[in-house]
């Protein structure tokens, strides 16, 4: 089965910050990859907008071009279900509209946030939202065209505070092959550039993780890059490694 | 790198249960396979044979035949460090010569038991023991001869009361191509004949939410038979799925 | 006081399978059991009358007719609230109607679903209202007739998954003199064929560890049968057993 | 079969201000009790003493002969191991006299510390040997004398701090009807009078607990005393309740 | 930065209770200290006056006044948002008041209920309502005047039943030069008396706790009297102390 | 009372990169810090120098010679207690010698490892050693010269892979005046140039959360520099901050 990876994002940024290397190498191998944005932001992660004095509407329109660029650049489709942020509500509509998504992608894999974050609630909120929308999916009583969905595994990204957001990383990535495209989406979300080094840093530190969990330590010399994550769900396999 | 895999047990019987699964996988596929019997079991899971009036030499005899049988059924080597049980008791003496055997075997996957077991003070001492002659043999200071360890993963297979031991499936084994082996293996254990049946049962359960977790609920009919594992460290991987 | 047993259960069949024997044993003492099913499961728990075509009405029909046969052979009085699943959504109009139902059963014991289930959403949904619903009866301020509730305890039955739930048991309830009656409910429910025999091993697992557990191990040949529970309040006890 | 409690105190004063409650129930009834002080905490709890400038020697004297008195106002048999203090260390000796105790008094209830203390590291070794001690006793490899132990619930005391110690009360021991024997047991200890106003106060805020926890919150007037407890393996019961 | 805190409190009496230290204490050093209620506790913990056959208007005009006075001898101001309680529901109306007061008050230091508790549900919707409206506060985007608030530390303060909400002290407040001002306040609340000795031995057994974990051990007899809090964010601090 | 820092660290080095700047600042404010390093890290953190042929006792000079001067630059006094590592064993004679030094040196606060690390084994055992030692020197029935000591806190600095260890950030400790001074230190520690980096990073990633959690969100852009704890005791504070 070829490779359909789902991300679903509380704001526009997140996907590019914490889940783009495996975005970009899902897409990289030939398998196709969706975001679906549940808000834009506008309200919670748009400081700077505001402060230059930008109207709700300008600043919905700006973030919603930023993430595009980004998306486009990882190879990703972009859906934005404009359900407003700050805060992120769930509702009937928005968890049927995924439901629907589902049942059309038919994901082998997704991603989200994982269920707590002490500096923002639209994060967990986001993660209910995608993993509800799953297991209705996999109803064949609930009422939306297509075929049920299997049990594609899911996957928490990193927050911004994992200690404080009870994240302990399960899996360790290796972005290194797409790292140079994950910088080319950040390059696309200007108003947050304290951001790139950020994620640059923490994609490092993360590759010496990965280092040290991988094999002999070979000198914490190189230049791998990771990403974090933890699963929601056991990992089936035929192979212990 | 081929397979090469370490199961670490407290007693003779341990491995074939709980992990003769995976060791049958492995060396299906051509990989190596080393069990290492911390004790025989002689004391604490030889009930029947002390029972019959078994001297404590004759118990450890036995017990030692079948689980060579046992290793033998499942195409594995091996090596018994009779460190006395009930209780086992670390030592400088008995870590270091793991240390030898994994500078040794350059295992690349690692297998023993979880860290806690209220109803067998043995099996979190045998992980221990497993988990520091690991860390110990990645050392190029340790005085003991070959290279340094790598990395390779831990895994701590089910225990016997899985909820009260802190045990929470993270990784389902689907061990169906070699099932006939593992109950062959058991075959060989005939003290311990409950067993048989506890076990096969076991690997249904596992293997019912193995495919729960696959993908399709196909109607649960399947025979598919699983062995469930934690991991120690995290995964690392090119690849989410 | 004589016995008065309250279950709160998501669906239809839930109660059956998870608790089946605590309801025969009241029962079969003399005591009273009330089952409340807050939906019928007809989006979520009923996929083979989907495949086999039938309209939504009259797969409720068919659920509540197999439950009240159920509720019949296990000697139980049954209510539906018909709240609708898949989503299972928390209303006042539910809470409120549970309300009225503490007040008016008085119940002596409260069993309900555990508080997570990642494979089924509707489960903790029921677990909360049936837990709120009982804080609020206990409130003389509270607009609903007859007397404030004392404090029954709460029992969480046993979830599908039960490591993945957090699900550890704390009590080892032995139904034995009643499984046969159990097993003669669980026929009562045909489309969930695989699940007899799952819920029977089930039942002859958790019997031996209740073994395990209560004294000397005689062995593990019996036929003991029993059902895990988790408790949400302390217990209250004249003598440590 | 008659009750016997054991119950494996750290040191000479331990059992009274947090288990006295439940030894003088299990003697009001009948049933035997046995308290096992592992050390007379001559250096660790002793502090008066040492103050007043007595001597090793005498200090285990005053000790014992409190811990007598208080054993005999409960109706409880004593012993001592006298295995030193502060620290305590786990050893074979010792392990091996309480394994033949447990085979010789057959408990049917075990009482102990909680595996947690950061601010005694005594508690959690005996707790500890305690357990050990038990699981080596049901082995009839084990080489003491008597029959094989079978499988008496444990359950953990408070601890002096207990939400430091992971100490969250899982049952509540109604206490009231032997309260006085308990302050008289508590009397025997002067050196240490601050304590009993505590431990006092403690029963009646467990009591609270209880009746809160038992039924119709009839006022929290009345003068219920309780107990807290832990415990370590799953209750085995034949009723809810 | 002068200081000024504000607490949000579930039902009308709870903040004297629990944090009635922790206001005085800020007032008595010049800081102001706002209280927030979130409903005047008319249903949930108004049984004598329910007893007594008072209307519910009369019973929130009772409580109000006693929480005013109980404030004013506590030295603080006061709102009442008069959600209705049991149950306390959370709406964006109740959010968005709360979001105002946040950016009108800007405080330095939050207070609030913990975000578990078995026993009463009003008390975890209370804390997460005032978790996630200090969190929109912080935000330039959300519509409500004033300047984004800063990032004050928030506590919760301790629970009827610490252990079953998973409440730890995290934080021993020194209450001592102001806890008769405390009783004061408790004072004014007078169908609530059997509470008087009850808060008043926790604060003896908080000091007790405080003294040990705050240098020598003195013997345990002076006056000492604190409340517990646990943190929600990390301690920021210029010096480990 | 004047400002007394002890450091009980596993391996020479460890005290450098997880606790440089506590200590800089304590001495840079006239306190005094003294370091207690277990073992140089001879075998299991000198690879580099095991590579280039030295033998053992040359690495120990080597460490001990570079820890001095990281000391030196720090301010701080050092003691090496030679316990040998890979593995780190307990026993009477290191904690023993700790407790004399607890006794001698009165420190008011301690900071050491934390108490889990699947990568290092040595670093629980220090924590466990420095935490057992400072509950004995509290004891005025241990014979040790000196006075009992107080209740000093306890912090567990940051391990290398915080989440992997249980490590939650619970305090946030603004380093950045002496933050070149650390930066000495390190660089006095040449053989693990690659830490330089590391350990900068990991102060600006804990800088940019100190004022996430400090107050307003003023841009990120600063240069704050901080280093993360955990308490192993509660705070004692007289206000809340």
């Amino acid at each position: 089965m070829s490779e359909s990876l789902l991300v679903v994002s509380a704001h526009a940024g997140d996907f590019v910050w914490r889940a783009g290397g495996a975005v970009a190498l899902t897409t990289s191998r030939g398998g196709t990859a969706t975001v679906v944005c549940l808000t834009y932001g506008e309200r919670g992660e748009s400081a700077r907008a505001w402060r230059e004095g930008h109207t709700l509407e300008e600043i919905k329109a700006i973030r919603r071009s930023e993430a595009e660029s980004a998306a486009d650049a990882l190879g990703a489709r972009i859906e934005f279900l404009d359900a407003g942020d700050y805060p992120l509500r769930p509702s009937e509509t928005i968890t049927d509209r995924l439901v629907h998504l589902y049942r059309e992608l038919q994901p082998t894999v997704v991603l989200t946030h994982p269920l707590e974050d002490p500096y923002n609630g639209d994060h967990p909120v986001a993660a209910r939202i995608a993993l509800e929308a799953r297991v209705l999916a996999q109803a064949i009583g609930y009422p939306a065209p297509g075929d049920p969905l299997g049990a594609p595994p899911v996957f928490f990204f990193e927050p911004h505070q994992p200690e404080q957001c009870g994240f302990v990383p399960q899996v360790l990535l290796d972005v290194t092959p797409v790292f140079e495209t994950k910088q080319k989406a950040m390059g696309c979300l200007p108003a947050q550039q304290h951001m790139w080094s950020y994620y640059t840093d923490l994609a490092t530190r993360r590759g010496v993780q990965l280092k040290r969990n991988a094999g002999p330590n070979l000198g914490l010399t190189s230049d791998t890059k990771a990403e974090a994550y933890m699963r929601y769900y056991p990992q089936v396999t035929t192979e212990l490694a």
